[in-house]
């Protein structure tokens, strides 16, 4: 593979905490020779223990993970630190500043872009950047999505069932100290290029997580966000102190739960206005209406239900009541044991 | 007042339950004799009881009341009826398709163009045709507001205080017929033109609600929003049926609440990425910070917090994480006894 | 009224051929300080013939008067002019470039903005000086129309019933010398402000047309446009030569036609892709489908018709497939006699 | 070749008629797990038939296909199909929506991205599930086009010239089967890529059309696309029943004409206003200016003609008046014999 | 005039620095209840000496000003401020981030709203806060311009001829004081509203500038800009220290220059590509050509003078080099003596 | 390399002067079967002189070379010309048209396409063509830019130090000719697909520049450029007569400068309000702040300043005052000596 022309102006090396950027060059109608600069902290304790490399915004519409690693590369003390901690909390910045899934610089869906390209579109550098300098340099990859504006989802860590069971059980316990109520099993029906597989490609113990979902972040999201987060990071000797339990925190066992089959997610039939007629986190039975489109230029229309093809819970939900013709208006999951 | 130019093509007179149209003449570049149609449902009891006027999607970005307002308007039996319901499930029905607060054909906040001009732009005259024709059909006027996609709101039915004391009276009984858990008591600080002040003027009784807020609409404020409906128009005798008390419900008597200060109002000091720090509905003491602004160019940069000028709770608060410097992102409100 | 800001470096007294311009001053992010030219022609035979005042691109997306003014502005022999003919081949210059019907500077409709306001938006400002300084000038006023880009219409002149019964004969024998095979006897069911109102209720003979519609412009428009023009200045004796008769051109006696009921016009129910199942011209009877909207999400959906209100000839159809709720899509007019 | 991430809920080989959709995977801002859905249907006579695909929407702009199709899916009954009917209403849906010729979600010609591939953009991928799945399903394959909101055209059934001898034949006599008033012969002369050459290296019989153009569809071009397409099913034995002929119908003799030269397609020479001075389906001789581009800016410049280079028949014209340099405006065609 | 809706939480009263906003209320699609903040300081030295208004970014795209007052109310030492100084740095906030002369929030050119409305747009809101609060606190009102983007100018102070002589006289003395090589009288052809004209009528001593113009901004122009402030605020007793006479900065005594006739402002007969062909402040004869409109589409065109009506200084000179028909490309000044 | 799908209208054999167009194949939604026409002019003097082809618009938004080549391909007298001089004077018309850096109309940045495809988006296709059609015709290559809006540059010629040392010189007595005061030698530090590196890599003698740059382009600089480009062509021959020598120009010897390493260019370190704090050209020391952001919503926060890593001239600088986090804000040179 050709080698990056991202510069980075941090020492990973070097002990101690610094802030500093990644620049990926970049050419636009207001700047004809500038940088795309992504911001990037590294903290290293030097004492022995693993690093991790935690990444926010790869979405730009998703702020939980963005604010937790912000938070994080400030509030964190250097002696709370063991290994070594690589902090990008936001990985697509043109995105994040937009309100935006997809890059409005290249119009790419960032995770759809790896193992990337030297010398693709900014989207695709900073992938390739990322599969051929950052991903060597860490033990553990912690990935923070939510379900983005579109879709709100009830806050889990998840994780792919890799083929390595060591790895696979590396990334079970990891998954669990994030201390969420649900743990998520997930897989990528449709769809190749995806970040955590990358870094899974390359034997590394992956942590992903959907905090929520929809526009609005509550308090209590960025909370279980940010304490999930420690405590992985705990978990795996990163940082110091032991891991809190569920137990202590008060918090039921975990429920494992997937959704791999194409029916366990539906979409809108039609365009229309979608209502939401089941809780977020509630179980719902086969056959039953989970929301129904309505039509808003003909009230006298009836409106076009939607339907749970299994039994299972809610996980996610669509967020704005527009939809257009095949949105995901809705996941339904099913408890799973190991 | 001049005439208004809008076409109503139902007779309010005739029983029964009609569906139809206000054709508003509309010029524009894909169609130069274009009328913009607003749906309008009417069920007429003609048993004697009062006149209701139920209304939604003033603002664009506002669903909960325009689903129950079209699911009102088919789902009624006419039986149920005893008075007459005239029924708007979108007032601003361009601003709906392309999920906005404000017209996407004229710019205007539509609750900002009261009493209208029957020469105006379409917004200021649809609001001509509801002062002029609708309002005075009407003896009660229900405005099914949300705080849209910017505000996320506790979910509640809120009033002005108005001063006629019968009105007033009338007022406070049918918004705890709501039977939401907060009512709140709300001033225009800055602002005129408003729909609800226009019918208060007119001497009608005024209903109307904050049904939550942020782009995200669960299938619990879709209830509250169709059930108090119901129960207010109960209260009000326009349909059959005793309302339903909180008793019933199980839910805890009202608190109602204010917010009628300038300070009760936070606004982003500057543009960054706003982190909720208190839970939506949660007591906040004053100077205790609500929120601070993070700035994701600059990892190193210290947040700036917005804090709390009173003890109250938190009744309103930002949804997006983006914000813009002056951009309201919380609401702090007080208890208030009547 | 206040005089206008308008410049008009031509000197209408002044025998011969000029090529001028109006300056409106107007700023705008690319120059602060810019007019908005709009070209004008004067042509002055000055041997005792009338004045008239052709105009054109009244809306932006109506070519036919645009041309046809362009060519005679230099076609035209100057010996061929008895009287005096001003010539405003485009009046929404913007609107004409962009190929739209409203001006994209300031949104107007500038059909409706007469009588004008010299303190106005650019569109204001210009019917303004119509107003004050053009018509005035004029004793026969042209303003040359199509469907536009949205409605394909049968190609005829048009004309409203002045009250005053000189001015109404003076204008239906104009409108006859067009030789269009219909002439369109039309009123302002919703709407004010009109050029032509203006410009009748100072007097004077006004002559307006359809002059086809839908984007494309075949020849033989562009030919009825160029020739009915020139007949009508040599029927008002501005031009030199006694105008050709219909049957000298092999054209039938003219056909009146006229849809000053709101029932005339259609309009789409719902949005969808529209399909005319009539042709334009023919005659339609009453409850005769017209026209019917598809759904293409929904094939199996059945399409909703459009029905004829009463009997009549098919005037004017919808050009564009696409559909929204509320634009019209049938103008059906019915014989009338003088 | 890959497989396709293309879903498809229809069993083509189930008998009676099916409506359903394709699901393509793809992610944007306002739904991150979304479909792209496009409808089709099936409708499986078993009587021994053969399997006819027939298209619309190749180009969003082109809506006689689109209507033609969707009406033939509920119109027809399921005892006049002898094979088998697979039909594909609108193959680029937003482009259809928006009214434009391009996918307005990749930006992509869709007529230029075959035979595609499983992991591109999403015009791509259904180019890819079209050549992988659906053509070798099929024997007949008809692709109905018009000339878009950008070219007016003579409506007319048209063909490639392919090597094989006896494709070609069944190609001409499906051609002719259309019963348009000409039929004709065109080449490629720039571009690759296109829907109908990947079926006709896969040996289809393939029937293509331009059925019309501009904005405005007539009832008549609707007429002759629904009849035109009925004729040739039932000539290849897909519909029960025997074709009409020309003689039947009324309409003279097919004439056969080709453009196979550069210089056979006008181009403007620049940007400007632009006349047509020549009828659709005229005579044109070498040298005749076809039409003319003015100056709106400057009426005193004299207008640059365009000239036919040889003499033939004008087949398509310029619909929008406002051109840009380069722009094809003239279309001429030359008698060809077979 | 009714009272003003914007609130200031500075107490201009008070002695000492104050860093404040004013609070427009404001209503857009991202915050419903949001205020357009407005950064304003004031500096009170409480030592007897005049109140002074600086104000900036009346246009968004003109910034030397705006980066002088937010230099000046952060740099100048409170012991320096004899009287009162009242900064404004941004006037047209929305505009200035978005690099344009108007507002994007409701499209109006800021210097044409005067005095403005209190229920108006927030332009308008704006003006009439300035002309109703901050005004009559002040008797010096100093207004920063540039030609902004579009339109390159030697930088100068500048005035109006206004009838009060004593006024006129302090005018041309302050005028002076910010020692730029050239002092400019103006008039305001076509427009009325400017914010300038609104403090003259109130009595006040109005000092305003065009520091250079184009959207670079050079060094040098910054240091006129911030050292003219300096000494105009010197002048005026507003600041401590005697005001650097133009002999003892090296420059040559002033010269006055005007450009009051329609005919001083050269605009471009044709849209196209502008070259000027005369240096920013050189001498022009009568009739000679100061730029040239070039067309890219057709190389063989000649170019299309633009030349001088009379002898002059060049001024001010076009700064894009794409034209609209009516961009003012030169403005042409003439020796004026007192 | 597969061959062009590009048509060009001239013979570049013929003798004399041909103005005339390259047709690339292109589809847009207002044209679907257009070309994109790119100007070019050929002047074939026949004397045994070299061929020099000459390149402007590369960047849509530097017009000092289009307007240099527009005039030299009208102006030139064909007995002034021994060689062959082919002009391109706007490789990126639809940037050029709109102002912009990249194209409009696949969002590439042309100087980054090279050696391009011939099945490619329209600037490859344009690329490729150079590559493989244009450039074997020359001798001598030369590409004129300046910094664009973004960078205003202090007028120079400049060059890549190539690796072959005859061809080296050549490039070296060529730029000294443009007779610019600054002579700059440049290094891609990131970046591939120049134009100008295809053209040295296939032996041509290269010319490039940077005509100044910001939108304004004083006579001065249009002066240089078309001095400097005469100057050139005669200095290889191209043209007749002997190069006008620095002494004779009254000009100081050239000044060589390089700007080698990533450090000599400086970027914004957050986006707000640039401040230009050095004078192009001016002299500038290790450390030196060169310029320095400031926050407009925060007047009381301290700007940040952007410092100059080593001592060098400041040759090129931000021209738009908004920046944003990564744009560059200064290029400081170094002297060299060959």
């Amino acid at each position: 593979m050709a080698s990056s022309p991202v510069h980075c102006d941090l020492d990973f090396s070097r002990p101690g905490r610094q802030h500093g950027h990644l620049y990926l060059p970049f050419s636009y109608n207001m700047a004809g020779w500038a940088n795309l600069m992504v911001p990037i902290t590294v903290l290293n304790g030097e004492r022995g223990g693993p690093t991790a490399l935690a990444l926010a915004g790869n979405h730009g519409d998703e702020y939980p993970g963005q604010v937790a690693l912000l938070r994080l590369s400030r509030e964190l003390k250097l002696e709370e630190v063991r290994g070594r901690l690589i902090l990008v909390p936001c990985l697509s910045m043109h995105a994040s500043k937009a309100m935006t899934r997809l890059s409005p610089v290249d119009g790419k869906n960032f995770n759809r872009c790896f193992p990337g390209r030297p010398d693709g579109s900014p989207s695709e550098v900073l992938a390739h950047y990322l599969s051929s300098v950052l991903f060597p340099l860490a033990d553990i990859v912690i990935d923070i999505h939510t379900g983005g504006r579109s879709l709100d989802f009830v806050p889990c860590a998840h994780m792919h069932l890799v083929p390595d069971l060591q790895q696979r059980e590396r990334m079970r316990a990891g998954t669990e100290a994030w201390n969420s109520e649900l743990a998520f099993l997930y897989a990528d029906i449709a769809g190749s290029g995806l970040l955590p597989v990358e870094a899974e490609n390359q034997g590394k113990t992956v942590i992903t997580t959907e905090m929520g979902g929809g526009e609005a972040v509550p308090a209590s999201v960025h909370r279980l966000t940010q304490s999930g987060l420690r405590n992985v990071l705990r978990h795996f000797g990163v940082l110091d102190g032991r891991p809190a339990t569920r137990r202590e925190l008060g918090i039921k066992p975990v429920r494992w739960v997937q959704a791999l089959d194409r029916e366990d997610y539906r979409f809108a039939p039609e365009s229309g206005i979608y209502e939401n007629l089941v809780d977020l986190g509630a179980e719902v039975s086969a056959g039953e209406p989970v929301g129904q489109i309505h039509f808003i230029e003909r009230p006298d229309r009836e409106p076009v239900p939607v339907v749970a093809a299994s039994a299972g819970v809610l996980i996610g939900a669509r967020s704005p009541s527009v939809v257009i013709q095949g949105d995901c208006v809705a996941c339904i999951a099913h408890d799973v044991t190991w």
